[in-house]
This record gives structure tokens, sequence and C-alpha cells, in this order.
């Protein structure tokens, strides 16, 4: 072990443009010795001089939470960079669970999350304010949860008339994945709920669709796509010539 | 009407430190030439030459969204400020209502909501990552929902094994909220489910207590914490000498 004593971020990126980065995220990026993270994360950031980069791919977040455990021990500063918020549905849970599993001492390691402006917030903020009420966010992926679970949590979230949030609605080995999904709701939402494909937040390629639950396109949803159901009080304004907002009221009659 | 093209930006503080705030929010923040807000919001911003400030009271958030737009339509770049993120119980819904009730020239104004770390993003990053699995959050503020709809989501909530985290669960006029809640809450869940109380998160006074459901002192609770419940696959890593990690595993069997 190094006598420099190391530290780990975890720190969350946004979503795509840096204008979404707080404060401490950038700080923590500019100041870490070692920049760890899925790759296409890591090419977002700006090059800097005696910065070692250790890309990785997809769905190894656990080894990629190793990695950055062992470089800490060894007395690195560590930037673990994840998209959006670390917490949600990214690096954070994958680091902890590595610390709970792994060598007793790295629960005395210097460990810090910088939250980080969430896919769902930041998508919420181009539409309007569909989160207004009370919400869910459930993660469709049954790489590691049965979907029983995440069918159970549907059925649960529609009677509870919730806004819905729903990341990882389709995978290159599940596609229909949001078919079953939408077959559940079905069973307790009115066919007028709204619905929105939000894809590619905050990068060029941005695509917002406005639907309802009777008529929405489920081949347009993709692997970057985060899908909203509304609640009953989930409406849109209509505008003139652009878009309209979509906003969940406060008030519940 | 003035010849200027008026802009709203509804942004987002996140919680306390400055730190948090987002690049975006920052410009805005300094290139507005009003700052509209609850008045200890403005009060941690930094005093510009020539920046009009009006700050309000608590509870008249319409009214606050109304007097943004009215200075939007008169052709002046206003921001909007919002603790946490505007669009998680906080100014940004009150403004759509306020387009969608108000003078219909409002839908054509230019209005952008500025996401920001939500204070519940915030508390978990300070936890560790408690919301590493679906997640739901409830606020407990009965003044514009019956609370039967709120003992409704509660319920969902705990049959879901959701992770929830609970805005405003207590005030001065219900101080007892909680504890209504927390009765819905032991119906379906197990005593030892994880409860955490964050309170005054990214302040000096910041307080996190980790209990569970059967032991938590509800007592503790305030109109500055915010609450979360675990799921059954919530659990504390425990460390010497310092505060256990909180995570949520992703893993559900």
């Amino acid at each position: 072990m190094n006598a420099a004593r190391g530290r780990l971020f975890i720190v969350g990126l946004g979503p795509g443009a840096p204008g979404y980065l707080t404060e401490d995220a950038r700080v923590a990026l500019e100041t870490a010795q070692d920049l760890i993270g899925y790759a296409p994360y890591l090419a977002r950031l700006p090059k800097r001089a005696g910065q070692t980069r250790i890309g990785s791919d997809n769905r190894v977040e656990l080894e990629r939470a190793r990695e950055a455990l062992r470089r800490t021990e060894e007395g690195r500063t560590v930037a673990l960079v994840s998209g959006g918020d670390p917490g949600v549905f990214a690096m954070a849970a994958a680091v902890f669970e590595a610390i709970e599993t792994g060598d007793p001492a790295w629960r005395g390691l210097d460990v810090e999350v910088l939250p980080g402006v969430s896919a769902m917030l930041a998508a919420a903020a181009r539409l309007g304010a569909p989160l207004g009420g009370d919400f869910c966010a459930i993660s469709l992926s049954d790489n590691l949860k049965p979907w029983e679970t995440i069918a159970t949590r549907l059925d649960c979230a529609a009677r509870g008339d919730f806004v819905i949030a729903l990341y990882n609605p389709a995978s290159r080995a599940r596609p229909d994945r949001i078919n079953d999904a939408f077959a559940i709701l079905h069973a307790t939402l009115a066919p007028q709920t709204l619905v929105v494909f939000a894809k590619s937040i905050g990068r060029v390629e941005e695509e917002i669709i406005v639907a309802d639950l009777a008529s929405a396109d489920l081949s347009k949803v993709d692997m970057g796509t985060l899908v909203f159901i509304g609640a009953k009080g989930t409406r849109r304004i209509e505008r003139e010539g652009a878009r309209p907002f979509v906003y969940t009221s406060r008030r519940v009659s």
C-alpha cells in the first residue's frame, strides 16, 4: 500500500452536454489521476496530460468498480465516471456491492459519490414538468432481477397513479421488453394516458415523441430512450409551431 | 409588450452547497436581469449590480410563477430559482400550471427548465447508493392532494418493494403526517426494513440517521428531512469509526 491516501470519486456526468456538469464533478474530473468508465463516457471528457484513462465495455460494472477500488487502495485519486447520476441505475451501487463483497480494507477507503443530473430529470426538464407529482423509476432490464419483479412493480406503479419513468426499455437481447411492459400498464391505465419517448436527451440527435398509451408506436423505443408514462394529472399544453409542454399537475382532486 | 424577446429560465440550484450547481444554471443566474424565488434560496446567490431580486414567502408558488411570466412577457431575462431540481416537488409544475390557466400569449414565451441535483439524489449520494434499484418519490404534503391518494401510493410503493423517498414528511400544520405514513408502511414492510433520515443535506448542519422501520424515532423528522424507506435489497455496510454505507443491491433473486 502506498503512503499517499487514495480517494475515489464516483462522478455523475449528467446526460450528454457539458452544461449539465456540476461544479464538484468538474473539479473531481480535473484533479483525478485516473479516470475510469465506460469508454463512450470517457470520450466526452477533455484529455489532460498525466491523467490515466481506463475505458471499458458496457456490462462489466463490477469489474470496473473493483479496478477503481484497487487503484484507490494504492493511494491514487480516482474518478469513476457514470452517465447521468451515479446512484440511478448506474455505477454507485456496483461500487458498494464490490466493497461489501470484497477486501475488508475497502470499507476504510475514502469514497465519495458526486451526484449528477439523472437522465430522468434532464428529460423531464426538456418536456416541461412531467415529474411534478409523485413518481417512480423502474428499469426494465431483467439481467439482475426476474421479470416477475418488474411486472409486479409496473402493476403497483399503475395502480398507485404514479408518473412512471422507464429506464432500459429495450436491449439487443430483449427488444420486445417494452411491449410486455405496456401490456401490463394497459390493464390498469386509461388509453389516453400520456406517454413520452425521450431519446438521446442532451445530445445533437435528441428526439422527443409525445403520444398516448393507446397509440404510442413502440417500435420507436430503443436502448437510448427514456419512456415516461403519465399519471391521471399529467397533461399537455398545446403550442403553435412548437412541441407541446408536458406537465403533471400538483393538484389531485 | 417590449421589443426585446424575454426568456424564462427555471433554475435548479441543487441542495445547499454551491458545488451542486450545474454549469448551465450558473450561466443563467449570471445573465438574468431578474432573479425570482423563495427568499432563502435567493439569499444563497451572490449579489450582482443591475440584477433585480424579487424574493417571496413559501407557499405562494403560483403567484411567483405568474410574476416570472409577466416579466418574461415584458422582454426581460428572468431566472426563477428552485432548490434541488425544479421538476421535483418544486417550481416547474407551478409555472406550467400558470401557463395553462393564464394569458394564452404565455404559451409562446421562451421557457427553459434547467435541471438540478434533486434533494433525493444528493442525499442518496451522501449515503452510498440507496436508490440503486427501482424507486419512487412521494410528497406527504396534503395541501394539494387528498391524504387518501397519498395513503394509496404508500401502500402501492410498499407492495411493489420500491425504495421510497418521502418529501415533505412534516409541516407546522401537520407534524404527525409521518406517523400516519409509517403506520401504512408497517402493514406491508418487515420491521427490519432500512430507514434513513437525511436532514439539511449539503448544509453545515447536515445530519444523517440510519435506523429501521421498527425502531426509527419519528420525532427526529422535521420539514427539512428527506426520509428513505429501503426495499428488500437495501442494506448497510458497517464501517469502523464511520457511518455505515447504505445501498440497494442491483440484484433481486
